[in-house]
């Protein structure tokens, strides 16, 4: 298939290699050498059952590199990135784990997961995991994302189902990134 | 869960953050700094039916770095260098998703996976995978491994069915390795 565009700046989309057989799937997920992909040194894996969501979240201080390489989701990205050229533009993709994409992530791109079945979704990191910066969200369905949702019963995290308007995600985003920016210099 | 030894030299167990809820489970699968971890330049993703049986496979050139956020497996493994203070140590290692550990694979020891469920297993490469070198493999259930397997039908690939014996095996990587230090020099 061809490769989907975000139209987000930053954040592309990857072809990968899927080859299939009756035994299941083998996929090259990522190479370090890839156009549009960077060095990563973590990997993490979530595996969500169909109905799940996960997000609105954004990153403040790494990349992820998105893979799928079990099940079907519909993932929504939005530049929250005041600077950026392509800010305020909001995208949502169909995604299902054979059609050889992975798609990487800048921080300041805001991301909601709908898991429309038993998935996988594998990501590696551009740097490590730190519990003090992951903090930033808003609800996933919070009018100012622009996204359109399938109306139907979801499952979140207590996090998740507690979080804050877009406007204070923005402001919340801005002030880490301020103080991280802050600590570089 | 206490991690699993293989009691092969340089084929170590790591632990790994397991964080499960009623979405499903979020795992850390690897950090480049863990003790036993090693960078990584390529990931692949296996997913896998019930039933199925990939190997015995030995890598020459790449250490991988095995996770496995869905599923459960029986993995076996195998020292097959001779200069190994542990060749022909012959391990296997009951798997599922929440055990909470990944497998560091060296090159030189033969694995084989039975998928005891339908699962994903992703892995790290420390180097890209190159074509002419993956060529290496035996029968699965060749006595010289020392596995004991269930007895049922598995499906296997073409390539792992018409695979020879371990003595064959032995001298191909044996050669191979040859070739490989022979072009480093």
């Amino acid at each position: 298939m061809a490769l989907p565009k975000t139209n987000i700046a930053g954040c592309e989309t990857v072809a990968v290699s899927a080859n299939c057989d009756p035994r299941g799937c083998l996929f090259e997920i990522y190479r370090q050498s890839w156009p549009g992909a960077f060095p990563t040194v973590q990997w993490n894996a979530c595996a969500s059952n169909a109905g799940v969501v996960r997000g609105a979240h954004v990153h403040v201080d790494y990349h992820e590199f998105y893979t799928l390489p079990r099940g079907r989701v519909l993932l929504g990205l939005s530049d929250i990135r005041r600077a950026s050229p392509t800010y305020r533009t909001s995208v949502q993709i169909e995604w299902a784990d054979q059609d050889g994409f992975a798609v990487a992530i800048p921080p300041g791109v805001a991301h909601v997961v709908l898991f429309e079945e038993d998935s996988v979704l594998a990501f590696g990191l551009s740097d490590y995991w730190k519990a003090e910066y992951d903090v930033v969200g808003c609800q996933w369905d919070d009018p100012d994302l622009r996204f359109t949702w399938p109306t139907r019963p979801v499952v979140r995290s207590r996090r998740d189902a507690a979080a804050g308007s877009y406007g204070a995600m923005l402001q919340h985003y801005e002030e880490l990134l301020a103080r991280i920016n802050g600590h570089h210099k």
